[in-house]
């Protein structure tokens, strides 16, 4: 009896490097990946991470794959430890795929989902034939990524594993006096800063409304949270939850990080305004 | 009797943002749209557009259009306004559709389209569900463009308005002396300077024939408007109607803008020379 | 009798440019691409390439075809003679196909083939209608290679040439005192330096093993060739083979370009130390 293959479409493969864009490392992956799977969806997530900055490829990983279909394969190649022995890791979580060196780009995506599998990426029948000691993102998670994408089973790629390295992301501490003190973890093109608090962290350390509420940075002070950008004048310095859910830092059609002169790691205070 | 859906080909859905390549906001747009029209077509025009500068995005969309085919989607998210009542509208012109916030951004398509409706996108079941006031791209744009891309009509996102924002571009004007002074409004990667003198509009300001013509700028003159580039020596300034259909000041092998320290709103003037 | 027409996947259409991202020609060209060619995959393989630089586009594009699929059209617009008589090449080799500008772009392809075709193309037909002539991305290259993607045979395109401009790209050589020395042929985003030493080229010169190695460049000296970035201490100049197969020295977790202030065409050697 005849039976029809109809066609499938591949899951997307998602790519987040520190790889920027003057070069031809992403170019490649990709033709690495299409000569594997033919109808691969190949979408950039970003490519400009700060050169082997783990922590930040974590963040900007855990603010953005809740937006991507089921089945995604993300493939995440920050690695300052490429050519050592680190493991290649595939992570199962959130029905999606994860595809990272062992160095904790993918602990706060394992720590956030309800069950997760990590497995050691061993199977050499999946990377690329004679490949290098320098340049993994080609050899080892172009290819992986695109076997998947043709629906190789995770299972197939190796060992499940338990002991995998974890970041330390720094998190926002209780004050003597009573604010909270977190740090800006990421300031985007815009010269936002985004931190390391929360929305449900403010909501549940400060029951003032959040109009009263005052976030200081750098001597300077925002007062209230705005819920956009546009609602103070250009210029002036505001705070809000931005898209992600952290707590930001921004000025209206300004740069906060140029007109504060911040940087990540800098202290992000919320506080109830002194009434006395 | 049996009937086959035939796989259809999604419409290409064009972006054009001011989010830049740093941050993940561009991907995390391609994933909303991906979790819901799995083949959207997903090609980026551009998204370096100056920061909330809607005069630039509208000349790039307005230079660009034309060479997309029928039943592309535009999705323009340059949006000093984001958070604030500010409609979001929908243009179908020129067998395409538009996707930009009400501030001007369409103006120059619905102005050169022989028939256009606009239509003001206020059905919340095509946005994102629990989105932000600060990231309408992901929230807003992203998904009415992937559900346009499934087929969903025009009609349904909201009503037909007539009263929106029209962009007041510089226009080009004749002097007293004859001659026709417009402004560069656009300097590309290469350092050329693009200004708002059409080249129909050189057509019918002057008899004389284009390699007799002089064009000005910043006290230095170019001879005669070229026909390319390499047409003159390396370092050279000069002049040419550039592939947009606008007149161009250049440098052959070098940038105008870095050469003449130009910016854009700066004069450019063209005249018969003085043959006294 | 019904004949069904299979769903035909056209191949990848790789671009190489130096448009940059900051504008919208890479967008444009990619439009008219999708209007003649609705399925056609399009692959970016670099648009940064330094602008009007032909020799670091061939180098480019000479380390990464073998890592797209036969049949990728590799589309290559680095093309400082635009609008002058200049040739536009196809060229058939490795089972790909390569459009460029006659200016070398493609000659280090074509020298790798075992056989291969130059062809120039000039069947206007396969041209944008009245196109400019100073955007032969948009004009010509792009309507070229999506008429190649939907099947048009090379031989359409025009004429087989033999007669093709050469690209002088500079050889390694042998010194006086047994030394090998090449030069800087390229820096990456991570501030490596990319030499024209092939691996084969040490291996063939040297007997000693590559640890006793002595690779130098601007007076600064690394001992050894290493196999990973991180088989040395953060901020130690190192030498190894790159993932392209050609000698690079690279600062680990740092940039030899800044460390060193090196720039294309510098001098690096290798040489066995000297044991007195």
């Amino acid at each position: 009896m005849a039976r029809f293959t109809l066609y499938r479409t591949p899951p997307p493969i998602v790519l987040l490097t520190d790889f920027g864009f003057k070069d031809s490392y992403v170019g490649v992956m990709k033709g690495v990946i299409r000569k594997i799977s033919r109808h691969a969806d190949l979408i950039d997530l970003s490519h400009n991470i700060v050169a082997q900055d783990v922590a930040e490829a974590a963040f900007v990983l855990a603010a953005s794959y809740r937006y991507f279909p089921s089945g995604a394969i993300f493939t995440c190649v920050v690695d300052p430890g490429v050519g050592t022995d680190r493991a290649v890791l595939c992570l199962e979580a959130n029905e999606q795929l994860f595809l990272a060196p062992d160095n904790g780009l993918l602990s706060v995506i394992a720590e956030e989902a309800a069950e997760h599998t990590f497995r050691r990426v061993t199977e050499e029948e999946y990377y690329l034939k004679d490949g290098s000691t320098t340049f993994h993102g080609r050899d080892i998670f172009a290819p992986v990524a695109a076997h998947l994408a043709e629906g190789v089973e995770p299972e197939k790629l190796g060992p499940e594993v338990r002991n995998i390295e974890r970041l330390q992301l720094p998190n926002p501490v209780r004050t003597a006096d009573g604010s909270l003190r977190g740090e800006i973890i990421y300031i985007d093109q815009f010269g936002n800063l985004i931190t390391n608090i929360r929305e449900a962290t403010v909501e549940r350390t400060f029951t003032r409304p959040r109009n009263e509420l005052e976030v200081r940075v750098k001597r300077r002070c925002a007062s209230g949270l705005a819920r956009a950008y546009a609602e103070r004048p250009a210029g002036e310095l505001l705070a809000l939850i931005g898209s992600s859910g952290y707590l930001e830092v921004a000025v209206n059609k300004g740069s906060a990080a140029r007109t504060l002169g911040c940087e990540k790691g800098d202290s992000v205070t919320v506080s109830v305004p002194d009434t006395n």
